[in-house]
């Protein structure tokens, strides 16, 4: 647990816009990486909100910055609310923490420190500057939101792996003939488009890709894209029909030929958030390779009896040898229920 | 959905020991049977609980004569409030319209109607003696609870049948060296044993009592028995070892050498509510010939990635040829979750 401000302390203006800064950075995840996707809100000398901003993607301005030219001269005298501490280095952009005192803002709260040795230190900069900065407030928040995969990746050097699964109450994910669509409904498939959209990359195995030919893009319910799109991963050697729809220019595309899942992060160097679509035996090898951070799994309320289980590890023989996580989340997606799984909190 | 009375138009009162009534009548689950679990509750003049009582086992008092034993005298003036209109007929026990006109009760209160030929018209009964009369009082909420599984076989004409599971998230009840146990933990075991002792059968095939020997019995923690123990069924054609805990001397057992699912339904004509524990294979056969009204999976938060699927149907091929159901609750018992289906409501 971080060391949040005392939430009582926390004036409830800046606390209403954090939560609206966070809400606004959901915009940039998958777009900024590797970036961090980060939100910002500017207050005028009153506390109205009179800019919002969020991470463009690497070579456009930072959240920061966005703001402020949304925010204008009404940024003069203000505040700046942001998910991150203001980055302090030159890279492709100019640091933000620069910019925040050329526009004249008086004072920064911010959630997350950066602890990063290229760009931390943006707190100090702008209080030798004679800006009054908070730092801490909402951390919490922040961290479990949209910024939550790129801390991972700045703490564990590699990507956060989500793995989903969509079955039938009894585990199965195709019946003997090989249907396998749809096993759960409407709105748990827009939840994961949703999500695909704020993802770096998307992987399944050759099987999938030759049995299925899946797009694995990210789509509203009408058909049309999301303006971002995941990287697609087919995983395995062998050769790919040519006209196979996750090699279509909808969306970029990688084959890794290899059957070591550290194989495949390795090939996705800038990416924050990765998810693992299956099958079985794709699954199984991340959980197998201890690279599997969370589970969502989608339970349609129907019973097969037979085909496909959704995850398949040759290597397992008895009970002990079962992996363990702890359920976070339970949500209705009618007719299904998802089901959030993240790393045991006690180990078994 | 049946007519209940508008619940504004119903004393807070009589709502009180009507949902008194009806939990007063838990206890009576299972050993009542074939006789339905009634509850009822006594009030005197003031409205004050001077009684409660629940059925006893065939032969013994029902509900409405245990609580005139508990509030003696001090029925007199007062009403009866019960799950079940009183009934009417004189079985082995009086009836019980009978018990209430003697014991002087100026009015009753009723949920559901008792509409078999043989008990029905206790209401006319008791109105004939000048008693005031009304039913419908939180019908809907007696007809879910205790009562649900006699109505259910009022109507159908066979029990109720709960088909249980308790699976790893992929799906696996047992490892491939056949281990299985404990695949949840302590407090899904709880809810399994409480509800075991609320039941008429527990029905298990062959092959789970051979393999793992289980007692099925309905235990606290601790080890000691529940009052009312489930009769155990096992079902198939192979002669079980002479030692097998099933057939123990701490409950009933009886072996329906036969496939069917309907021999094992035949064979327990008094039982309003029994419970498929597995395997896989048994399940499967009551699925195939739509005799399960209710699933409760018991997910445990791990994956196994091997082993035997919680569900067996030989005969599915294909997508379409899977079970709808219809999620009807999900409650955590930690670590694990049991999601409760019942029959779907659009079916499919
Ligand atoms: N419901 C869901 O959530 C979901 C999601 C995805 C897929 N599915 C279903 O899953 C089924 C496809 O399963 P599948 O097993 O045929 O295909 P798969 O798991 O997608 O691919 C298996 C192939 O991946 C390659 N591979 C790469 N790494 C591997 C490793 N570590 N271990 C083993 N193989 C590895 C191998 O092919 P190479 O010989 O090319 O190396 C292998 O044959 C389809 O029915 C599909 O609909 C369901
Ligand atoms: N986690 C859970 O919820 C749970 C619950 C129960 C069992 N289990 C596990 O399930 C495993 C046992 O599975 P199992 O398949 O060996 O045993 P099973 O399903 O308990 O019994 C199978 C046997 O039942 C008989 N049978 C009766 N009706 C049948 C029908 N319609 N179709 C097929 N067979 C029928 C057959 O034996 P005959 O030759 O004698 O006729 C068959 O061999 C064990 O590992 C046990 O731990 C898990």
């Amino acid at each position: 647990m971080p060391d949040d401000l005392d939430p009582a302390a926390i004036d409830p203006t800046i606390a209403t816009a954090m939560a609206t800064a966070i809400a606004e950075s959901v915009g940039s995840q998958g777009s900024s990486s590797p970036n961090p996707p980060v939100g910002a809100v500017i207050l005028d000398r009153d506390g109205a909100v009179v800019g919002r901003g969020a991470t463009q993607p690497p070579g456009g301005p930072h959240a920061e910055v966005m703001a402020l030219r949304d925010a204008g001269p009404a940024a003069r005298g203000g505040t700046a609310v942001v998910t991150l501490e203001p980055c302090n280095h030159t890279g492709r952009t100019g640091p933000c923490a620069r910019a925040l005192i050329d526009a004249g803002v008086a004072a920064v709260r911010y959630a997350v420190p950066d602890l990063s040795p290229v760009a931390g230190g943006g707190a100090a900069t702008l209080r030798a500057a004679g800006i009054d900065v908070v730092g801490d407030v909402a951390r919490t928040d922040a961290e479990a939101g949209p910024l939550r995969h790129w801390l991972f990746r700045q703490r564990v050097g590699r990507p956060f792996v989500t793995a989903k699964i969509a079955s039938t109450l009894d585990g199965r994910i195709a019946a003997p003939d090989g249907t396998s669509q749809w096993i759960t409904g409407p709105r748990a498939r827009a939840a994961v488009h949703e999500q695909r959209a704020r993802l770096d990359a998307i992987v399944v195995g050759t099987g999938t890709v030759i049995r299925d030919d899946p797009s694995l893009t990210a789509r509203h319910a009408d058909g049309h894209l999301y303006p971002h799109q995941p990287t697609r991963v087919a995983m395995g050697r062998r050769r790919l029909p040519a006209d196979a729809r996750v090699a279509d220019d909808a969306a970029p595309f990688v084959q890794v030929g290899s059957h070591d899942p550290a194989d495949v992060l390795a090939a996705l160097p800038d990416a924050l958030w990765v998810l693992v679509e299956g099958g079985p035996a794709i699954i199984g090898a991340f959980l197998a390779a201890d690279l599997v951070d969370e589970v969502d799994l989608f339970l349609a309320p129907t019973i097969l009896g037979a085909g496909a289980a959704s995850i398949d590890i040759p290597s397992v023989q008895t009970l002990t040898d079962a992996r363990g996580f702890s359920i976070t989340g339970v949500d209705g997606l009618d007719p299904d229920v998802r089901i959030r799984l993240g790393r045991p909190t006690n180990p078994t």
